[in-house]
Protein backbone atom coordinates (compact mmCIF):
# COMPACT_ATOMS: atom_id res chain seq x y z
CA UNK A 1 0.00 0.00 0.00
CA UNK A 2 2.63 2.35 1.27
CA UNK A 3 6.40 1.85 1.10
CA UNK A 4 5.93 3.17 4.59
CA UNK A 5 9.81 2.29 5.34
CA UNK A 6 11.22 4.40 3.37
CA UNK A 7 8.79 7.48 4.19
CA UNK A 8 9.34 6.96 7.70
CA UNK A 9 12.87 5.92 7.76
CA UNK A 10 13.84 9.55 9.89
CA UNK A 11 11.37 8.96 12.45
CA UNK A 12 13.41 7.97 15.81
CA UNK A 13 12.09 5.56 18.24
CA UNK A 14 10.55 6.30 21.24
CA UNK A 15 10.42 10.51 20.31
CA UNK A 16 6.74 10.06 20.18
CA UNK A 17 6.34 12.08 16.75
CA UNK A 18 3.08 10.43 15.12
CA UNK A 19 4.01 9.64 12.05
CA UNK A 20 4.55 6.44 10.55
CA UNK A 21 3.08 2.84 10.90
CA UNK A 22 1.34 1.74 14.56
CA UNK A 23 -1.11 -1.33 15.15
CA UNK A 24 -3.52 -1.91 17.96
CA UNK A 25 -4.90 -4.55 20.14
CA UNK A 26 -6.80 -5.96 17.67
CA UNK A 27 -4.61 -5.86 14.59
CA UNK A 28 -5.92 -3.00 13.05
CA UNK A 29 -3.50 -0.59 11.12
CA UNK A 30 -2.80 3.06 11.10
CA UNK A 31 -0.20 4.83 9.16
CA UNK A 32 0.23 8.26 9.99
CA UNK A 33 1.99 11.26 8.02
CA UNK A 34 2.34 15.24 8.43
CA UNK A 35 1.69 16.51 4.81
CA UNK A 36 2.71 20.15 5.84
CA UNK A 37 5.41 19.85 7.86
CA UNK A 38 7.69 17.26 7.59
CA UNK A 39 9.58 15.58 10.47
CA UNK A 40 10.59 18.27 12.56
CA UNK A 41 10.93 17.92 16.20
CA UNK A 42 7.49 20.08 16.40
CA UNK A 43 4.95 17.46 15.73
CA UNK A 44 2.14 18.32 13.03
CA UNK A 45 -0.99 20.54 12.89
CA UNK A 46 -2.31 18.34 10.14
CA UNK A 47 -2.03 14.67 10.09
CA UNK A 48 -3.64 12.52 6.70
CA UNK A 49 -3.26 8.53 6.99
CA UNK A 50 -4.92 5.46 6.58
CA UNK A 51 -7.12 3.23 8.84
CA UNK A 52 -6.73 -0.51 8.09
CA UNK A 53 -9.61 -1.67 10.79
CA UNK A 54 -9.59 -5.73 11.40
CA UNK A 55 -12.72 -5.83 12.87
CA UNK A 56 -16.65 -5.03 11.64
CA UNK A 57 -19.15 -3.73 13.62
CA UNK A 58 -21.90 -6.23 11.94
CA UNK A 59 -20.54 -9.18 11.58
CA UNK A 60 -22.32 -9.85 8.54
CA UNK A 61 -21.19 -7.42 6.58
CA UNK A 62 -18.17 -9.24 4.89
CA UNK A 63 -15.90 -6.43 6.02
CA UNK A 64 -13.27 -6.14 8.55
CA UNK A 65 -11.04 -5.32 6.77
CA UNK A 66 -11.97 -1.88 5.40
CA UNK A 67 -8.86 0.41 4.60
CA UNK A 68 -10.16 3.87 4.76
CA UNK A 69 -7.82 7.35 4.58
CA UNK A 70 -8.21 9.39 7.59
CA UNK A 71 -7.72 12.72 8.65
CA UNK A 72 -7.10 14.52 12.01
CA UNK A 73 -4.45 17.16 13.61
CA UNK A 74 -2.50 17.88 16.76
CA UNK A 75 -0.75 20.35 18.86
CA UNK A 76 2.55 21.34 18.03
CA UNK A 77 4.85 19.10 20.22
CA UNK A 78 5.55 15.26 20.63
CA UNK A 79 3.00 14.27 23.33
CA UNK A 80 0.26 16.58 22.62
CA UNK A 81 -2.96 15.17 22.29
CA UNK A 82 -4.37 14.62 18.87
CA UNK A 83 -7.26 13.55 17.03
CA UNK A 84 -7.97 11.59 13.86
CA UNK A 85 -11.64 10.20 12.05
CA UNK A 86 -12.59 7.81 9.51
CA UNK A 87 -15.89 7.75 7.50
CA UNK A 88 -16.44 4.48 6.96
CA UNK A 89 -18.57 2.76 3.39
CA UNK A 90 -21.42 2.75 5.55
CA UNK A 91 -21.58 6.46 6.56
CA UNK A 92 -20.64 5.56 10.40
CA UNK A 93 -17.92 7.70 11.65
CA UNK A 94 -14.83 6.55 14.39
CA UNK A 95 -13.22 9.47 15.88
CA UNK A 96 -10.27 8.61 18.01
CA UNK A 97 -8.62 11.46 20.51
CA UNK A 98 -5.43 9.80 22.85
CA UNK A 99 -2.01 10.99 23.30
CA UNK A 100 1.30 9.12 22.78
CA UNK A 101 3.61 7.96 25.95
CA UNK A 102 7.06 6.33 25.77
CA UNK A 103 6.74 3.34 28.27
CA UNK A 104 10.74 1.57 28.75
CA UNK A 105 13.14 1.63 26.73
CA UNK A 106 11.83 4.20 23.90
CA UNK A 107 8.42 1.60 23.73
CA UNK A 108 6.01 4.79 22.31
CA UNK A 109 2.20 3.66 22.92
CA UNK A 110 -0.93 5.58 21.57
CA UNK A 111 -3.26 5.49 24.26
CA UNK A 112 -7.07 6.64 22.97
CA UNK A 113 -10.51 6.50 23.08
CA UNK A 114 -12.32 6.33 20.45
CA UNK A 115 -16.26 7.13 19.38
CA UNK A 116 -17.93 5.66 16.68
CA UNK A 117 -21.46 6.80 15.17
CA UNK A 118 -23.42 5.22 13.00
CA UNK A 119 -26.27 6.51 10.83
CA UNK A 120 -29.71 6.86 12.45
CA UNK A 121 -32.78 6.66 10.58
CA UNK A 122 -34.37 8.99 12.71
CA UNK A 123 -33.84 11.16 15.53
CA UNK A 124 -36.13 8.88 17.23
CA UNK A 125 -33.33 5.92 16.99
CA UNK A 126 -30.69 8.62 17.49
CA UNK A 127 -29.76 7.15 21.25
CA UNK A 128 -28.55 3.84 20.06
CA UNK A 129 -26.10 4.97 17.52
CA UNK A 130 -23.08 6.40 19.26
CA UNK A 131 -20.73 3.47 20.71
CA UNK A 132 -17.45 4.31 23.16
CA UNK A 133 -14.40 2.19 23.09
CA UNK A 134 -10.11 3.03 23.91
CA UNK A 135 -7.39 1.84 21.73
CA UNK A 136 -3.94 1.42 22.27
CA UNK A 137 -1.51 0.91 19.24
CA UNK A 138 2.03 0.22 19.44
CA UNK A 139 4.46 1.61 16.44
CA UNK A 140 5.45 -0.98 13.91
CA UNK A 141 7.56 1.31 11.63
CA UNK B 1 -15.81 37.42 11.44
CA UNK B 2 -17.50 36.31 8.19
CA UNK B 3 -20.12 37.41 6.09
CA UNK B 4 -21.79 34.29 6.77
CA UNK B 5 -25.21 35.75 4.63
CA UNK B 6 -23.08 35.97 2.12
CA UNK B 7 -21.08 32.36 1.71
CA UNK B 8 -24.12 30.55 2.54
CA UNK B 9 -27.02 32.32 1.43
CA UNK B 10 -27.51 29.22 -1.37
CA UNK B 11 -28.73 26.59 1.98
CA UNK B 12 -31.90 26.02 1.92
CA UNK B 13 -33.81 26.03 5.37
CA UNK B 14 -34.46 22.41 6.79
CA UNK B 15 -32.19 20.55 4.35
CA UNK B 16 -29.22 19.75 6.69
CA UNK B 17 -26.51 20.71 4.44
CA UNK B 18 -23.89 21.39 7.13
CA UNK B 19 -22.00 24.58 5.80
CA UNK B 20 -23.53 27.44 7.30
CA UNK B 21 -23.46 28.65 11.17
CA UNK B 22 -24.52 27.18 13.90
CA UNK B 23 -25.24 27.84 17.96
CA UNK B 24 -25.40 24.82 20.38
CA UNK B 25 -27.10 25.05 24.19
CA UNK B 26 -24.28 26.98 26.16
CA UNK B 27 -24.23 29.89 23.17
CA UNK B 28 -21.13 28.44 21.66
CA UNK B 29 -20.77 29.26 17.70
CA UNK B 30 -20.16 27.02 15.16
CA UNK B 31 -19.16 28.14 11.52
CA UNK B 32 -18.72 25.40 9.01
CA UNK B 33 -18.47 25.17 5.10
CA UNK B 34 -17.39 22.74 2.55
CA UNK B 35 -14.03 24.28 1.06
CA UNK B 36 -13.62 21.54 -1.88
CA UNK B 37 -17.27 20.85 -2.77
CA UNK B 38 -19.67 23.26 -3.19
CA UNK B 39 -23.11 23.47 -2.17
CA UNK B 40 -24.49 21.08 -4.13
CA UNK B 41 -27.22 18.42 -2.92
CA UNK B 42 -24.48 15.87 -1.87
CA UNK B 43 -23.06 16.93 1.49
CA UNK B 44 -19.00 17.58 1.25
CA UNK B 45 -16.52 14.98 2.35
CA UNK B 46 -14.39 17.60 4.02
CA UNK B 47 -15.55 20.70 6.24
CA UNK B 48 -13.81 23.73 7.60
CA UNK B 49 -14.54 25.96 9.83
CA UNK B 50 -14.17 28.05 13.16
CA UNK B 51 -15.81 27.34 16.53
CA UNK B 52 -15.67 29.86 19.03
CA UNK B 53 -16.40 28.63 22.43
CA UNK B 54 -18.88 30.31 25.06
CA UNK B 55 -17.24 27.90 27.59
CA UNK B 56 -14.09 27.51 29.55
CA UNK B 57 -13.07 24.28 31.10
CA UNK B 58 -10.35 25.52 33.65
CA UNK B 59 -12.34 28.84 35.14
CA UNK B 60 -9.13 30.42 35.87
CA UNK B 61 -7.96 30.44 32.36
CA UNK B 62 -9.47 33.88 31.69
CA UNK B 63 -10.37 32.21 28.00
CA UNK B 64 -14.21 31.21 27.52
CA UNK B 65 -14.22 33.38 24.63
CA UNK B 66 -11.27 31.01 22.54
CA UNK B 67 -11.85 30.97 19.16
CA UNK B 68 -10.17 28.26 16.95
CA UNK B 69 -10.01 26.64 13.31
CA UNK B 70 -11.22 23.77 12.79
CA UNK B 71 -11.16 20.68 10.45
CA UNK B 72 -13.81 17.95 10.06
CA UNK B 73 -15.12 15.24 7.46
CA UNK B 74 -18.60 13.73 6.70
CA UNK B 75 -20.70 11.09 4.79
CA UNK B 76 -21.89 12.25 0.85
CA UNK B 77 -25.54 12.98 1.17
CA UNK B 78 -27.24 15.20 3.58
CA UNK B 79 -27.87 13.39 7.21
CA UNK B 80 -24.88 11.38 7.21
CA UNK B 81 -22.92 11.44 10.23
CA UNK B 82 -20.08 13.96 10.58
CA UNK B 83 -17.32 14.79 12.92
CA UNK B 84 -15.12 17.34 13.13
CA UNK B 85 -12.38 18.67 15.81
CA UNK B 86 -10.74 21.60 17.53
CA UNK B 87 -7.09 21.83 19.21
CA UNK B 88 -7.42 24.52 21.81
CA UNK B 89 -4.40 26.91 22.97
CA UNK B 90 -3.38 24.93 25.80
CA UNK B 91 -2.98 21.56 23.38
CA UNK B 92 -6.10 19.85 24.93
CA UNK B 93 -8.38 18.54 21.77
CA UNK B 94 -12.26 18.61 21.67
CA UNK B 95 -13.76 15.96 18.90
CA UNK B 96 -17.62 15.99 18.07
CA UNK B 97 -19.47 13.45 16.00
CA UNK B 98 -23.20 13.50 15.60
CA UNK B 99 -25.85 13.97 12.73
CA UNK B 100 -28.30 16.30 11.50
CA UNK B 101 -31.88 15.86 11.93
CA UNK B 102 -34.82 18.17 11.17
CA UNK B 103 -37.43 19.11 13.61
CA UNK B 104 -40.71 20.08 13.45
CA UNK B 105 -40.74 22.88 10.02
CA UNK B 106 -37.71 22.59 8.60
CA UNK B 107 -35.94 23.86 12.12
CA UNK B 108 -32.47 21.69 11.46
CA UNK B 109 -30.16 20.22 15.41
CA UNK B 110 -27.00 19.01 15.19
CA UNK B 111 -27.27 16.16 17.61
CA UNK B 112 -23.62 15.63 18.86
CA UNK B 113 -21.74 13.90 21.10
CA UNK B 114 -18.01 15.04 21.92
CA UNK B 115 -14.55 13.76 23.48
CA UNK B 116 -12.61 16.73 25.17
CA UNK B 117 -8.90 15.60 25.70
CA UNK B 118 -6.55 17.26 27.75
CA UNK B 119 -2.81 16.70 27.98
CA UNK B 120 -2.05 14.52 30.42
CA UNK B 121 1.49 14.86 32.00
CA UNK B 122 2.24 11.42 32.67
CA UNK B 123 0.89 7.72 31.11
CA UNK B 124 -0.05 7.23 34.81
CA UNK B 125 -2.60 10.74 34.83
CA UNK B 126 -3.88 10.17 31.18
CA UNK B 127 -6.58 8.54 32.86
CA UNK B 128 -8.18 11.52 33.86
CA UNK B 129 -7.87 13.44 30.76
CA UNK B 130 -10.71 12.32 28.79
CA UNK B 131 -13.97 14.11 29.34
CA UNK B 132 -18.00 13.39 27.61
CA UNK B 133 -20.68 15.11 26.99
CA UNK B 134 -23.19 16.11 24.47
CA UNK B 135 -24.08 19.48 22.04
CA UNK B 136 -26.93 20.53 20.20
CA UNK B 137 -26.42 22.89 17.30
CA UNK B 138 -29.35 24.88 15.65
CA UNK B 139 -28.51 26.90 12.70
CA UNK B 140 -28.37 30.75 13.33
CA UNK B 141 -27.25 31.39 9.26
CA UNK C 1 -48.04 0.21 39.37
CA UNK C 2 -47.28 2.13 42.08
CA UNK C 3 -49.19 4.79 43.93
CA UNK C 4 -46.88 7.20 43.25
CA UNK C 5 -49.18 10.04 44.59
CA UNK C 6 -49.35 8.91 47.89
CA UNK C 7 -45.79 7.58 48.20
CA UNK C 8 -44.33 10.97 47.12
CA UNK C 9 -47.01 13.44 48.04
CA UNK C 10 -44.29 15.21 50.76
CA UNK C 11 -41.68 15.79 48.34
CA UNK C 12 -41.76 19.56 47.63
CA UNK C 13 -41.30 20.71 43.87
CA UNK C 14 -38.22 22.18 43.31
CA UNK C 15 -36.02 20.55 45.89
CA UNK C 16 -34.22 17.81 43.85
CA UNK C 17 -34.83 15.60 46.47
CA UNK C 18 -34.40 12.37 44.15
CA UNK C 19 -37.81 10.26 45.19
CA UNK C 20 -40.34 10.70 42.90
CA UNK C 21 -41.37 9.87 39.42
CA UNK C 22 -39.24 11.27 36.74
CA UNK C 23 -39.65 11.42 32.60
CA UNK C 24 -36.71 11.39 30.38
CA UNK C 25 -36.92 13.27 26.33
CA UNK C 26 -38.19 9.55 24.91
CA UNK C 27 -41.38 8.86 27.58
CA UNK C 28 -38.94 6.35 29.64
CA UNK C 29 -40.43 6.79 33.04
CA UNK C 30 -37.86 6.49 36.33
CA UNK C 31 -39.46 6.07 39.51
CA UNK C 32 -37.32 6.41 42.15
CA UNK C 33 -37.64 6.09 46.54
CA UNK C 34 -35.02 6.13 49.30
CA UNK C 35 -36.04 3.00 51.49
CA UNK C 36 -33.65 3.56 54.20
CA UNK C 37 -33.86 7.28 54.94
CA UNK C 38 -37.48 8.58 54.40
CA UNK C 39 -37.82 11.98 52.92
CA UNK C 40 -35.76 14.33 55.05
CA UNK C 41 -33.41 16.95 53.95
CA UNK C 42 -30.17 15.48 53.53
CA UNK C 43 -30.93 12.83 50.34
CA UNK C 44 -30.74 9.24 50.34
CA UNK C 45 -27.46 6.98 50.02
CA UNK C 46 -29.64 4.25 48.74
CA UNK C 47 -31.92 4.63 45.64
CA UNK C 48 -34.09 1.96 44.64
CA UNK C 49 -37.17 2.07 42.05
CA UNK C 50 -38.28 0.91 38.43
CA UNK C 51 -37.56 2.43 34.92
CA UNK C 52 -39.69 1.59 32.33
CA UNK C 53 -38.22 2.32 29.13
CA UNK C 54 -39.92 3.38 26.04
CA UNK C 55 -37.31 2.74 23.57
CA UNK C 56 -35.86 -0.77 22.66
CA UNK C 57 -31.95 -1.24 21.56
CA UNK C 58 -33.11 -3.79 18.77
CA UNK C 59 -36.18 -3.15 17.19
CA UNK C 60 -37.12 -7.01 16.67
CA UNK C 61 -37.40 -7.41 20.07
CA UNK C 62 -40.95 -6.31 20.65
CA UNK C 63 -40.09 -4.77 23.95
CA UNK C 64 -39.61 -1.22 23.85
CA UNK C 65 -41.76 -1.01 27.01
CA UNK C 66 -39.90 -3.19 29.39
CA UNK C 67 -39.92 -2.47 32.87
CA UNK C 68 -37.41 -3.05 35.11
CA UNK C 69 -36.14 -2.48 38.81
CA UNK C 70 -33.34 -0.65 39.61
CA UNK C 71 -30.91 0.20 42.13
CA UNK C 72 -28.41 3.24 43.04
CA UNK C 73 -27.05 5.23 45.13
CA UNK C 74 -26.74 8.71 45.68
CA UNK C 75 -24.48 11.34 48.25
CA UNK C 76 -26.20 12.70 50.78
CA UNK C 77 -26.98 16.32 50.19
CA UNK C 78 -30.02 17.23 47.67
CA UNK C 79 -28.03 18.11 44.05
CA UNK C 80 -24.88 15.73 44.57
CA UNK C 81 -24.39 13.26 41.55
CA UNK C 82 -25.88 10.34 41.74
CA UNK C 83 -26.25 7.19 39.80
CA UNK C 84 -28.46 4.34 39.26
CA UNK C 85 -28.21 1.60 36.92
CA UNK C 86 -30.87 -1.73 35.60
CA UNK C 87 -30.15 -5.24 34.35
CA UNK C 88 -32.17 -5.55 31.39
CA UNK C 89 -34.07 -9.08 30.50
CA UNK C 90 -31.19 -9.62 27.42
CA UNK C 91 -28.57 -9.20 30.25
CA UNK C 92 -27.38 -5.98 29.00
CA UNK C 93 -26.83 -3.25 31.79
CA UNK C 94 -27.40 0.22 31.72
CA UNK C 95 -26.25 2.86 34.31
CA UNK C 96 -26.87 6.64 34.59
CA UNK C 97 -24.56 9.01 36.07
CA UNK C 98 -26.03 12.58 37.08
CA UNK C 99 -27.27 15.35 39.19
CA UNK C 100 -30.53 17.35 39.49
CA UNK C 101 -30.65 21.21 38.95
CA UNK C 102 -34.06 23.28 39.35
CA UNK C 103 -34.24 25.61 36.35
CA UNK C 104 -36.62 28.73 36.28
CA UNK C 105 -39.50 28.51 38.92
CA UNK C 106 -39.02 25.34 40.56
CA UNK C 107 -38.56 23.04 37.81
CA UNK C 108 -36.08 20.20 38.72
CA UNK C 109 -34.43 17.93 35.50
CA UNK C 110 -31.92 15.37 35.93
CA UNK C 111 -29.08 15.63 33.46
CA UNK C 112 -27.43 12.08 33.06
CA UNK C 113 -25.01 10.69 31.01
CA UNK C 114 -25.54 6.97 30.64
CA UNK C 115 -23.67 3.56 29.11
CA UNK C 116 -25.15 0.72 28.06
CA UNK C 117 -23.20 -3.03 27.77
CA UNK C 118 -24.59 -5.58 26.10
CA UNK C 119 -23.45 -9.49 26.48
CA UNK C 120 -20.14 -9.67 23.97
CA UNK C 121 -19.94 -13.43 22.73
CA UNK C 122 -16.21 -13.30 23.03
CA UNK C 123 -13.72 -11.25 23.97
CA UNK C 124 -13.04 -10.36 20.53
CA UNK C 125 -16.21 -8.51 20.09
CA UNK C 126 -16.36 -6.92 23.14
CA UNK C 127 -15.31 -3.77 21.78
CA UNK C 128 -18.42 -2.90 20.01
CA UNK C 129 -20.66 -3.68 22.85
CA UNK C 130 -20.89 -0.31 24.82
CA UNK C 131 -22.57 2.59 24.08
CA UNK C 132 -22.95 5.91 25.09
CA UNK C 133 -25.52 8.57 25.66
CA UNK C 134 -27.56 11.17 27.62
CA UNK C 135 -30.58 11.42 29.30
CA UNK C 136 -32.68 14.61 30.95
CA UNK C 137 -35.48 13.25 33.41
CA UNK C 138 -38.31 16.24 34.46
CA UNK C 139 -40.41 15.51 37.41
CA UNK C 140 -43.63 13.96 36.52
CA UNK C 141 -44.97 13.45 40.28
CA UNK D 1 -9.35 -5.43 55.73
CA UNK D 2 -11.14 -8.62 54.74
CA UNK D 3 -10.19 -12.36 55.35
CA UNK D 4 -10.58 -12.78 51.71
CA UNK D 5 -9.30 -15.67 51.67
CA UNK D 6 -11.49 -17.41 53.57
CA UNK D 7 -14.32 -15.67 52.19
CA UNK D 8 -13.72 -16.48 48.82
CA UNK D 9 -12.27 -20.01 48.30
CA UNK D 10 -14.56 -21.59 47.15
CA UNK D 11 -13.87 -19.66 44.43
CA UNK D 12 -12.43 -21.47 41.25
CA UNK D 13 -9.60 -19.79 39.00
CA UNK D 14 -11.10 -19.43 35.76
CA UNK D 15 -15.16 -19.13 36.23
CA UNK D 16 -16.18 -15.79 35.75
CA UNK D 17 -17.96 -15.58 38.88
CA UNK D 18 -17.24 -12.03 40.18
CA UNK D 19 -16.87 -12.57 43.64
CA UNK D 20 -12.90 -12.03 45.04
CA UNK D 21 -10.48 -9.53 45.04
CA UNK D 22 -9.23 -8.00 41.89
CA UNK D 23 -6.56 -5.48 40.57
CA UNK D 24 -6.74 -3.38 37.78
CA UNK D 25 -4.23 -1.75 35.98
CA UNK D 26 -3.21 1.25 38.27
CA UNK D 27 -3.01 -1.17 41.38
CA UNK D 28 -6.47 -0.38 42.43
CA UNK D 29 -8.29 -2.89 44.40
CA UNK D 30 -11.69 -4.25 43.96
CA UNK D 31 -13.43 -6.75 46.64
CA UNK D 32 -16.92 -8.50 45.53
CA UNK D 33 -19.42 -10.21 47.52
CA UNK D 34 -22.60 -11.44 46.72
CA UNK D 35 -24.36 -11.59 49.39
CA UNK D 36 -27.90 -12.97 48.90
CA UNK D 37 -26.75 -15.81 46.49
CA UNK D 38 -23.72 -17.51 47.84
CA UNK D 39 -21.57 -19.25 45.72
CA UNK D 40 -23.56 -21.03 42.95
CA UNK D 41 -22.77 -21.50 39.30
CA UNK D 42 -25.45 -18.50 38.86
CA UNK D 43 -23.66 -15.22 39.72
CA UNK D 44 -25.66 -12.74 41.71
CA UNK D 45 -28.10 -10.46 41.42
CA UNK D 46 -26.66 -7.91 43.91
CA UNK D 47 -22.89 -7.43 44.24
CA UNK D 48 -21.30 -5.60 47.13
CA UNK D 49 -17.74 -4.69 48.26
CA UNK D 50 -15.45 -2.30 48.62
CA UNK D 51 -12.51 -0.18 46.06
CA UNK D 52 -10.09 0.90 47.28
CA UNK D 53 -8.35 4.04 44.82
CA UNK D 54 -4.52 3.76 44.26
CA UNK D 55 -5.19 7.42 42.13
CA UNK D 56 -6.83 10.54 42.96
CA UNK D 57 -8.56 12.89 40.55
CA UNK D 58 -6.94 16.04 42.53
CA UNK D 59 -3.48 15.46 43.09
CA UNK D 60 -3.56 17.79 45.87
CA UNK D 61 -6.34 16.42 47.72
CA UNK D 62 -4.00 13.61 49.54
CA UNK D 63 -6.46 11.16 48.93
CA UNK D 64 -5.53 8.40 46.58
CA UNK D 65 -5.47 5.75 48.89
CA UNK D 66 -10.05 6.01 49.50
CA UNK D 67 -11.82 3.12 50.67
CA UNK D 68 -15.02 3.38 49.96
CA UNK D 69 -18.20 0.38 50.25
CA UNK D 70 -19.59 -0.19 46.51
CA UNK D 71 -23.14 -1.45 45.28
CA UNK D 72 -24.09 -3.03 42.11
CA UNK D 73 -25.45 -6.16 40.00
CA UNK D 74 -25.23 -8.40 37.21
CA UNK D 75 -26.96 -10.87 35.17
CA UNK D 76 -27.71 -13.99 36.51
CA UNK D 77 -24.52 -16.00 35.00
CA UNK D 78 -21.53 -16.22 34.76
CA UNK D 79 -20.05 -13.56 32.28
CA UNK D 80 -22.93 -11.58 32.16
CA UNK D 81 -22.49 -7.95 32.17
CA UNK D 82 -22.44 -6.15 35.64
CA UNK D 83 -22.03 -2.73 36.70
CA UNK D 84 -20.96 -1.45 40.39
CA UNK D 85 -20.72 2.29 41.64
CA UNK D 86 -18.98 4.15 44.29
CA UNK D 87 -19.99 7.25 46.01
CA UNK D 88 -16.60 9.37 46.92
CA UNK D 89 -15.98 11.26 49.77
CA UNK D 90 -16.15 14.43 47.47
CA UNK D 91 -19.58 13.20 46.39
CA UNK D 92 -18.46 12.38 43.34
CA UNK D 93 -19.68 9.16 41.46
CA UNK D 94 -17.98 6.56 39.47
CA UNK D 95 -20.03 3.95 37.59
CA UNK D 96 -17.95 0.84 35.88
CA UNK D 97 -19.81 -1.65 33.81
CA UNK D 98 -17.92 -4.40 32.43
CA UNK D 99 -18.18 -8.17 31.43
CA UNK D 100 -15.69 -11.02 32.35
CA UNK D 101 -13.38 -12.76 30.41
CA UNK D 102 -11.30 -16.17 30.39
CA UNK D 103 -7.89 -15.19 28.89
CA UNK D 104 -5.65 -18.26 27.68
CA UNK D 105 -5.42 -20.82 30.78
CA UNK D 106 -7.99 -19.72 33.55
CA UNK D 107 -6.87 -15.95 33.50
CA UNK D 108 -9.56 -13.97 34.45
CA UNK D 109 -9.89 -10.63 33.80
CA UNK D 110 -13.25 -7.49 34.00
CA UNK D 111 -12.95 -5.70 31.10
CA UNK D 112 -15.09 -2.55 32.13
CA UNK D 113 -15.85 1.06 30.92
CA UNK D 114 -16.45 3.92 33.95
CA UNK D 115 -18.35 7.31 34.14
CA UNK D 116 -16.64 9.70 36.98
CA UNK D 117 -19.48 12.22 37.39
CA UNK D 118 -18.07 15.03 39.67
CA UNK D 119 -20.71 17.67 41.65
CA UNK D 120 -21.06 20.85 39.18
CA UNK D 121 -21.42 24.07 41.33
CA UNK D 122 -24.52 25.18 38.51
CA UNK D 123 -26.19 23.24 35.76
CA UNK D 124 -23.98 25.77 33.25
CA UNK D 125 -20.96 23.89 34.65
CA UNK D 126 -22.17 20.86 34.14
CA UNK D 127 -20.95 19.76 31.08
CA UNK D 128 -17.22 19.80 32.10
CA UNK D 129 -18.12 17.27 35.27
CA UNK D 130 -17.85 13.90 32.97
CA UNK D 131 -15.34 12.09 32.60
CA UNK D 132 -14.71 8.39 30.72
CA UNK D 133 -12.34 5.40 30.90
CA UNK D 134 -11.58 1.88 31.06
CA UNK D 135 -10.10 -0.17 33.73
CA UNK D 136 -9.10 -3.82 33.36
CA UNK D 137 -9.50 -5.84 36.53
CA UNK D 138 -7.22 -9.46 37.33
CA UNK D 139 -8.12 -11.33 39.81
CA UNK D 140 -5.57 -11.38 42.97
CA UNK D 141 -7.79 -13.71 44.87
Amino acid sequence: MYNIKSRYSVVQGGSCLLPGAWRNQFGSDLWLWAPGEGFSKNSPTSLRGEFRSAVAIHSGSGAGNETRSLMGSSGRYPGSPFTFSVIWRSGAVTVWVGQCFVNGISKEVLVTSWLLKEMAKSQKDNWKTTRIGNDAFQRIV
